[in-house]
C-alpha cells in the first residue's frame, strides 16, 4: 500500500471531475437532436444524465473544480441545466476531435495551476444505481492515481459477451481490489468476446479514468507529441482575451485520437509493470444505456412492469402484447398484440423499430445528415 | 324480361338513396371518434367516404333526393360535409335501431308522397373501384325493383372464405345478370365460409338493396307488425312543427333489429319463388374497408409502394421494413427492421398493432368507453 498516498478526498481536495459531453447519442433519436443529445435528456429519472453524472460526483469536488468539454450545439443547453458550475470551465470544442485532444487539454489547463491535481475523466451520459460504491471506488481510484505516474481505469466486471464494448486485461493485484492492467482490447467479435467473459479475468472499459495532471501531460507529450504542444499553447491563453481566438483557431489541428488509442495502449504495450496502468473492478451498477433496448432493460430490471411493457403515455390500454417500449407523451397509447418493439414519438418524428434492431437507429440520422433535413437531426 | 318495366334512371326520376350513417366504425380509432366516424372520414383519396357514397349515386338521383339516417353525433359534420343536399332529410336518430328502423323510416316516409319511389339503400363507408359499373347494376336493380314486389341485393362475388360477411345463396337465374334468391345466411364460420367460395352460387351481402315504397311498406307490416305503426306515425309528422318531437318520443321504441332479420331472412324462406328477392352479381371493386389491414391492402392493391410499406406521413425512412401501415401525418416516420404492422398516430392517441390483429381496435374503444374516457372515443 505504500505506492500511493492514502487520504479522503472532499470538498476543495484537489480531485477535478472532467465529463467529455460532445458526444450525439444518435441511437436515442428521435428524442436526441444535434442540441438535446443523449446527456442533457432525462432518459432514467427527472433530472437528465449529465445532471446526475455532475450531481454523484458532487460529494466528492466543489462546484467549481468541474471541467466540462462539450460542443457549441450542446454548451447552452448544458450551462442552463448546470447553473452552478462556472461557466468558463464548460468548454466547447470548435471541432469534435476524440477523447485525446478533449481530456488532454483539461489536463494542461490544471498542470499549469496544480500538477498535483487529480483528474477524473467522466462520460456525461451513463447511469450508476449505487452511488455511493461509485464513490467511494472513485476515492480509491483517486488516491492510486495521485502516486507515481499511475493511470488508474474503472473496469466493469461483464455480465454478457457485449462486443460492443473495448476489455481491460488485468493481471496480477495490487493493494485492496486494484488489478495491474496487462492489455487494452478494442471490440471484440463474438467468440472472443465469450472468452474474455469465461475467462474471469477480462473488464469492460468504462471511460473512467483517473490520473494526475503531470501524469497525463507527460503522457500526451511522450505519445502525441504534435498535439501536446498545440494544448499547452491553447492551456496557455485561458483566462486571457485571446482564448476564445486560440482555441477556435488551434484546436482543430489536434489529432483526431480517443485517450484509449493514444495513450492508454502503448502505455499498456509496457508490460502490466512497467505500464503504471491500475483496474478497479466497478461494481456499482453500472450502465451505459447505448440505445432505446438498454434504456428499457434498464427501466424493467428497476420496475418490472406488466408483461415488460415500459409504455411512456396518457394512458394505457394493452392486449397481447409484452415487452414493448413505448415512448409517447401526453398521448393515449393501445398496444394490441405486438411484442418487444420500440416506438418513440415526438412533435415532428415516429421511430418504429424493434429491441433487436434499435442499435441501427444511428443509420436513421445518418440517412437525415445526408438528406440535409436538419431540422430532424 | 317481363317482370320489371325497362327505363334508364336519371335525375329526377323517382330513384331515392337512402345512406345508412349512423355507425362508429371503431375500428378506425384512433382516426374514427364518435363525432368523426369512419363515413367522415377520407381513407382512400381526398373525398370522405360519404362524400364519395352520394357522389357516386349523383348522376342517378338528384341531390334533393337523397335521405341520410344518421345520429346527434354525426349530423353537423354531415351537413358541413354534404352541402347541398337538404337538412331535412338528414336525419338523426335519437337513439340507434338498428337498420329496419332505419330504412323503414325512409319507406314510410316515401311512400306517403310515391308509393311507387324506388328506393336503394347504401351504406355510407364503402369504396367501389368501377362507379360506371355500379351505376349500371343499380340502374338495373331498380328496374326489377320497380315491378311487383320485388326486392333486389347486389351481391358481392366472393374472392376469399371471409367469415366476416353475410352470405347470400342464389338459385334460378331471371333475366339478365339477375338470380332469385334461395336463402341469406349470417357470419359462417370458416369452413362453411369455404364450402360457400367453392360452391360459386354464393354472394357477400353488401348491404345495398332496392325496392319500391310500397313493396318495404308492405314487409315491414307484415313482419314487423309492433314497429311499423310507430313508423307510420313518425312519418306522418313530417313536415309539421311536432316531427322533431314525435321522432324522439317513438324512435326509441321500434324494435331494434337489422332489415336483413326481419324482413330479407323470413322473406327468402318463402322459397325461392315465392319470395321476390332478388341477387344481382355486382362485380365493380367492392370493398368494406373494415379494418386497418383492409384499407392497408386496398391501397397497397392501387398503388404498389415498395416492400408493401404504406406510410403517410412527411418524409419517411425504411430500412428491413415490409408490410407496414404508417399513419402519422405531418411527421417524419422511420421504420427500421418491423413487418406487418399497423401504427396510427392522431394528436391524442397512439395506436400499435398487426394487420393481423387490426380487428381487435374496436376492443381499445370499448375499453375506454368502459373507462370514460370520452374525449379518446
Amino acid at each position: 500500500m505504500s505506492e500511493w498516498n492514502r487520504k479522503t478526498l472532499a470538498k476543495n481536495s484537489n480531485f477535478y471531475p472532467v465529463i467529455l459531453a460532445g458526444g450525439r447519442g444518435t441511437r436515442f433519436w428521435p428524442l436526441s437532436r444535434k442540441k438535446r443529445a443523449k446527456q442533457l435528456l432525462a432518459l432514467d429519472g427527472k433530472q437528465t444524465m449529465i445532471q446526475q453524472t455532475v450531481g454523484r460526483l458532487l460529494p466528492l469536488a466543489s462546484a467549481k473544480s468541474f471541467w466540462i468539454i462539450t460542443n457549441d450545439d450542446l454548451r447552452p443547453a448544458i450551462l442552463k441545466q448546470l447553473p452552478k458550475l462556472p461557466k468558463a470551465q464548460v468548454l466547447a470544442e470548435p471541432l469534435g476531435r476524440n477523447t485525446a485532444p478533449a481530456i488532454g487539454l483539461a489536463a494542461f489547463l490544471l498542470w499549469r495551476e496544480q500538477p498535483d491535481a487529480v483528474i477524473g475523466m467522466f462520460p456525461s451520459d451513463h447511469v450508476i444505481a449505487d452511488e455511493k460504491t461509485y464513490r467511494s471506488t472513485i476515492e480509491r481510484g483517486a488516491e492510486i492515481a495521485a502516486g507515481g505516474e499511475n493511470i488508474v481505469v474503472l473496469g466493469i466486471r461483464p455480465n454478457r459477451a457485449e462486443t460492443g464494448y473495448g476489455y481491460i486485461e488485468a493481471g496480477s493485484g495490487f493493494g485492496g481490489d486494484a488489478l495491474r492492467v496487462r492489455r487494452f482490447t478494442e471490440k471484440p467479435d463474438a467468440e472472443t468476446a465469450a472468452a474474455f467473459v469465461a475467462a474471469g479475468n477480462y473488464f469492460w472499459n468504462s471511460g473512467m479514468f483517473l490520473w494526475s495532471a503531470r501524469t497525463l501531460s507527460n503522457a500526451l507529450r511522450e505519445h502525441l507529441p504534435k498535439t501536446a504542444p498545440i494544448l499547452e499553447e491553447i492551456a496557455a491563453s485561458f483566462g486571457t482575451r485571446k482564448f476564445a481566438g486560440t482555441f477556435r483557431r488551434l484546436y482543430p489541428k489536434c489529432e483526431n485520437i480517443s485517450v484509449d488509442y493514444a495513450v492508454l495502449e502503448p502505455r499498456s504495450a509496457k508490460g502490466e509493470h512497467a505500464g503504471n496502468i491500475f483496474c478497479l473492478p466497478a461494481d456499482f451498477g453500472w450502465n451505459d444505456l447505448g440505445s432505446w433496448t438498454a434504456l428499457h432493460e434498464h427501466h424493467t430490471a428497476k420496475s418490472s412492469p406488466a408483461e415488460g411493457n415500459l409504455i411512456n403515455g396518457e394512458g394505457v390500454f394493452v392486449l397481447n402484447a409484452h415487452g414493448n417500449y413505448v415512448h409517447a407523451p401526453g398521448k393515449f397509447v393501445a398496444v394490441v398484440g405486438v411484442s418487444d418493439l420500440v416506438v418513440v414519438e415526438t412533435p415532428d418524428a415516429l421511430l418504429i423499430t424493434t429491441r433487436q434492431h434499435a442499435q441501427d437507429v444511428g443509420k436513421v440520422v445518418k440517412h437525415l445528415d445526408q438528406k440535409k433535413l436538419h431540422r430532424l437531426t
